[in-house]
């Protein structure tokens, strides 16, 4: 299982809308599972900075098929220090998602532009019904 | 003048026609005038590769407000040796051109995943009517 | 609405004025919307490492359209671990203010050299009367 | 002996002047002997990729006290392979010149926007009379 345009053009829209039902301007990545970037939007009015925070919150969810939010716990709670400099520099908060497709990693995304509680809650909204 | 996603939206469903109708498939890259993201697509079956140079040509044509392959005529006729390696790397070869509106440098789009003119020809046709 | 030269160099002079003031030898950057440097001094006697972070600083501010002491008081409050990363690297202290001209962000500039507090001041007080 | 903000601000100006009658709008940059910039000017209109190019630029010819195209030359002549990978990245071609006082390297200036020869002449005459 591979995520296609069909699929991406589905969670660009959703995440799109939700960003906007939060009142906030976004910019939302989705790559592939090696991390390389397959679709993206930065919506009209978001941050320049929040384009290249939101690939690189989908980087660190498909490097470790697990969400970014977690991930930081993880090496914050066990002082795993330098981590974020691993991987051509990690997001390690909240706002990426792994995205799995029966079971198998397929990709990830990121979302950036509002708080990391808003960030996951919009990642959250797009993957939904797919996962 | 600002892209905004309006214009973006139809740039990429123009260039993933385009592409299509040259029987191949790209990533189409679309940045503001800074060179910082605003849109991007990789189509299914593109290379991985292809998205990173599908960026970059964007920047380049950006950075130097003109298309990525004149860029690369004159390092190369000029023999500016080093030149590829500012501003973050630059691909100096076709698929990147700017985008101004009123005479105004906006953006730029790059495209990559096809042969170098190719990569122009979809980028031109993508931009066709809008500028 | 863009940064000049003749915007840029009033803001130049009135925070070297402002450092000598503070009886600080700083660095300072002026940079555009893109983050992209259009003008900078390293005043005689501040350390050769304060010109670095003095355009991180700017850089950091055009990005998030900011203060860079603002977006770092968020990182930490919410423990946004790796955030600094991006963008090339963001200073997340005092000293790099957003530049808005009729409520459009055009740049940004950034102060290194004293305290943060001072860098700020120095700021701060280049920007007076402009915005 | 070291570049003091009185001098690079003649540079500056000087350079600004030649450039305008070259009718180019060009970036300038002064760096120390360490290749750590002193002073930049952007001057309106010119290109944002100008910037980068003009600090590699001096740094190339700080970090070697030769002009930047002499090193080039000897680059190619000798098919150096990968010279201009070291130093951060290299711009092998003109537009790079050393500054000495009373025989010592103190710093270099850099120069970007229009052609190579271009480029060598602005920095000469801003050099004039200094060297």
């Amino acid at each position: 299982m591979r995520l296609s345009n069909q699929i991406n053009d589905q969670l660009l829209a959703r995440a799109r809308e939700a960003a906007s039902r939060h009142g906030c301007t976004m910019s939302i990545a989705v790559c592939d599972a090696g991390g390389h970037l397959l679709q993206f939007c930065r919506m009209d009015g978001a941050f320049a900075g929040s384009a290249d925070i939101a690939m690189r919150k989908a980087n660190c969810a498909a490097m470790f098929n697990a969400p970014s939010h977690a991930i930081g716990d993880i090496v914050r709670n066990h002082t795993l220090t330098g981590f974020e400099l691993s991987n051509g520099g990690l997001m390690l908060f909240g706002g990426g998602l792994p995205i799995c497709i029966d079971g198998e990693l397929v990709g990830a995304i990121g979302v950036s532009g509002g708080s990391a509680e808003q960030d996951i809650e919009v990642a959250r909204d797009a993957l939904e019904g797919l996962v």
